[in-house]
């Protein structure tokens, strides 16, 4: 049915769950890898086998491109499912799986380069007619800095030209701040991403972050899935997802979607990716980056359109022909999604690792858990804080959000301290309950907790 | 919203974690009730408050309507919601909830009756003109019987005038068998729903269980939420249901939803019903019955339509206008229920009470787990023997199916022994996976065993 047989599962936690599942549905074998610290994880269980990648430092396995190739080999899989994060946006991880004779489940190595390059790939939206915010190329002095700032205008953001999901980004309000943070930002991106090159790129205050989920095939078919609301962030890290953006006018939901199937269309896009852009308060919307990979949201497109992203992935990647066309995806409802970290809102969001010594997860119609976790696994200091993803779909807006505060309300994890708290709060909010908000209002509401 | 304050669930078990987590997600209160085995039960902890009503026997605590409306006088409830199963289709029940000031969360108990007498539903489903199978009215005496049974024709089923949900049925193949087995379906049915009245039904062999949900409000407006195929049953006890029904002609489709809404309307019903029908291999349609209250398998018509039957439940009994219009009920997809018991399949389904040591969910995208029990739970031999109801939707029937199969892998109960086994069998049967079966399939299938 997808085309492959077996797929190496090249990720950890609740993805890792996601695709092994999506893989036997789909009647394909998953080998599951796994660190030392992870040896009896819940997606080692699930999977048809799992071989042990390194030491739990994800430099030394999860992030070891060569220890997973030395996997899929020893397993003898056909492709290569990468999730997100780790090496899911590494190019050269996915031309090393391409040249050893497997399949990479995602677009090919030079999309992933162009949109990698956030440069380039501000480039390649404005030639694929696609608005984006003024910014300048990269800049390296801090004069060449403040003559290309005139022409962006402030307040403005430095960003990393090789960053992504939020990171490698510093707010400047004028020139001197401007030349003061110069200096760290490019530290910052090189010891971050390997790479030292930053560019400008006007701030939009008061946006919101809406994206879109687009599918394209070998054969030339692109589609999308609708969009996405992440505008509740903190420190630009998502906290609370929805589909589909409300309020938004129906005649931006149409440009916005179909800019991002143009951009996908223009660099030759396979496989799923999410194309990002800031909505402001007049719905202007300006290309931001595309990921190249599955996203953390991906379930509330799913709930709303009823698609299984990683099915199509592996579909995709097997080679076949899309099987939805535009037309026939409809979305219905709404959705949101909740990221349970082992996380302490009331101490600035330090971790908290440990063992997970109950877990209590909520259920009924509409509510769909993902979690890499079970009850008496350890929340690991090496990797990210994810308990689970609360995904709660309702007929209408106000039913997504009133299950999602009796799922919250029957989600309890004993052990570590973690975000639920701060989720019941967010659900309750009359002002995140009457509408769309912008990307700063989280940090600006809880400025005076 | 749902112009109700606070609800007792006169139930246990699944259904009453679900009618909590309903009220709940409509800002309503829920009141639980326990007898002495369910102290300290998922719903008594999930509810706002929850009253003790007796002895763990059924019929000194849930099937004791003073005790249930001594609980409803004290938690001062407004509206009294019976689940399904014990006093949910008693039409007295419904009346002293009703003569006591209270909203009874179902039918009126004149339709109760009418629909719980089977003679008399014959008659208004023929009044509405909805197909029945060709039947007899009350039959007393042996000489009476086999007359009778000349017009019916044989083979037929003795079958109890207050019987339902498969119980008090009794197969006949000439008229010495009738003569035969006369006494002891009089006897029996006596003995299980207190009237002792039995008539004569047509046997359609071969046919499939088709059954379709519907909902009317106080003010005249009835829809229905399409159909339901229950026909994988041992014993006449459903095991695995399915929405929509497969291969099901449109016409028959339109034909079979329309003669639902039109009895329910003939006889002012109101709150969600569901008429059974038997389908034969032409896809001529009987009614057969109307269950007045909600449907075990109510999950699945959620999974097809997003429509949330027991809020829509809450809302028609606080005196609301029904939300939906026909034409705005859209279904998507395919959703298969599967009714996790403790019993063994091994032998011959005896039921396993007992702890449950361990108890591993399944999830992922399209998997929902509705269970009144949790890890360290005992299944009480008191009450009845499910342990959860596993529901699944996909896109198209093979998704449904493969994603179930996923499911049932992913399912461990320890401690008892349970029918996953079997849904795993049933689920990757070739004969299940090719279409539908008719209602003896199961049977004949395991006769070889």
């Amino acid at each position: 049915m997808t085309g492959l047989r077996r797929v190496l599962v090249a990720n950890r936690g609740e993805i890792a769950v996601r695709i092994v599942r999506a893989c036997h549905a789909a009647d394909v074998e998953a080998v599951a890898v796994y660190s030392d610290a992870d040896e009896n994880a819940r997606w080692v269980r699930l999977a048809d086998e799992a071989v042990h990648i390194g030491r739990s430092a994800a430099q030394k396995s999860y992030l070891d491109s060569d220890a997973l190739l030395k996997a899929a080999r020893s397993a003898d899989v056909e492709a290569v499912h990468p999730g997100y994060g780790f090496l899911s946006e590494n190019a050269a991880f996915a031309r090393a799986i391409v040249e050893a004779g497997l399949v990479f489940v995602g677009p090919p190595p030079s999309a992933m380069e162009q949109m990698g390059d956030k440069a380039a790939a501000r480039r390649a939206a404005q030639a694929a007619g696609v608005p984006v915010v003024p910014g300048s190329g990269p800049v390296d002095d801090p004069d060449d800095a403040v003559r290309a700032a005139e022409e962006v205008g402030y307040p403005l953001l430095v960003k990393a030209a090789a960053g992504g999901g939020g990171r490698g980004i510093r707010p400047v309000a004028d020139a001197a701040e401007l030349v003061d943070v110069l200096p760290g930002a490019r530290a910052e991106a090189r010891s971050a991403f390997g790479d030292g090159t930053v560019y400008l790129e006007r701030a939009v205050p008061g946006a919101r972050h809406v994206e879109v989920q687009v599918l394209a095939d070998e054969h030339g078919n692109a589609v999308h899935l609708f969009e996405r609301d992440c505008s509740v962030q903190r420190r630009r890290q998502k906290l609370l997802e929805e589909a589909p953006a409300s309020d938004l006018r129906e005649s931006t939901r149409q440009a916005i979607t179909s800019a991002a199937v143009r951009l996908a269309e223009h660099v030759g896009y396979r496989n799923a990716g999410t194309v990002e852009f800031l909505v402001d308060a007049d719905e202007n919307f300006y290309f931001i980056e595309m990921n190249t990979r599955v996203q953390v949201e991906h379930p509330i497109t799913e709930a709303i359109t009823g698609v299984d992203v990683i099915a199509e992935q592996l579909r995709i990647a097997g080679g076949a022909v899309l099987a939805l066309d535009q037309d026939s995806i409809e979305r219905r409802g709404v959705a949101i999604e909740m990221r349970i970290n082992a996380e302490d809102p009331e101490r600035d969001f330090a971790p908290t690792p440990g063992e997970i010594t109950a877990l209590h997860l909520p259920g009924g119609p509409g509510v769909r858990v993902d979690t890499g976790i079970a009850q008496g696994d350890r929340i690991s200091p090496f990797y990210d804080s994810l308990i689970a993803k609360l995904i709660c779909w309702g007929a209408d807006r106000e039913q997504a959000y009133a299950r999602a505060r009796q799922a919250l309300s029957e989600f309890h994890v004993e052990g570590v301290a973690s975000t639920i708290s701060l989720h019941r709060g967010l659900t309750a909010d009359p002002r995140l309950r009457a509408g769309p908000v912008h990307t700063g209002w989280l940090e600006e509401t809880r400025a005076g907790d």
